[in-house]
């Protein structure tokens, strides 16, 4: 599946926040991420990968290492290993965010 | 620096396409690149790295492997390793990626 628009893959859950994954290879995971009003990912860190995430729609607030910005769409939030992240959205719209992760973190398991 | 506007990383060029980094570590490098009307990345492929485009805005003939196709904003491209991959823009728009790199392609050089 080379190509794709990111609105086919998009899921929201009124559970929690989605991630949908659309391409999973040893070097990357890519997912569009999907967060409603209300919803978030909870700070964390990872011990071997970097993360980016790039906001499609909406916007969050989006943490990485002790700093929280508010990004909007066509805005970058960028964490390499070991640095704290997460997002969470308390604004009125949803959130949707392209996130890729390298290398794949399945490859540690 | 965590956080960036792609617009504010996009640089175009009479001369050729643009890649502008804006995020380098050992896991990935993330490139904004920018193709004016007429400019093309050559079908090349990595023998250990995978790929990503996410279109933003404008829109390019992506091709992976043996198959190409007119994306535009929203609108992804991936390629495994080993793929052949590149784009093109013979549009009357600017063409504005996100690419994304794992890993990254200098610590085998």
């Amino acid at each position: 599946m080379p190509f794709i628009a990111a609105s086919d893959v998009t899921r929201f859950s009124p559970e929690k926040m989605t991630k949908t994954n659309f391409f999973d290879c040893p070097q990357m995971v890519a997912d569009i991420y999907g967060l409603e009003p209300g919803q978030s990912q909870k700070i964390h860190s990872h011990a071997g990968e970097a993360k980016l995430y790039y906001v499609i729609s909406g916007k969050g607030d989006f943490t990485i290492g002790d700093e929280t910005r508010t990004l909007g769409p066509g805005e970058i939030a960028a964490a390499p290993t070991g640095i704290d992240h997460g997002v969470s959205n308390p604004y009125d719209d949803r959130l949707e965010a392209l996130v890729v992760m390298a290398p794949n973190p399945n490859l540690r398991k």
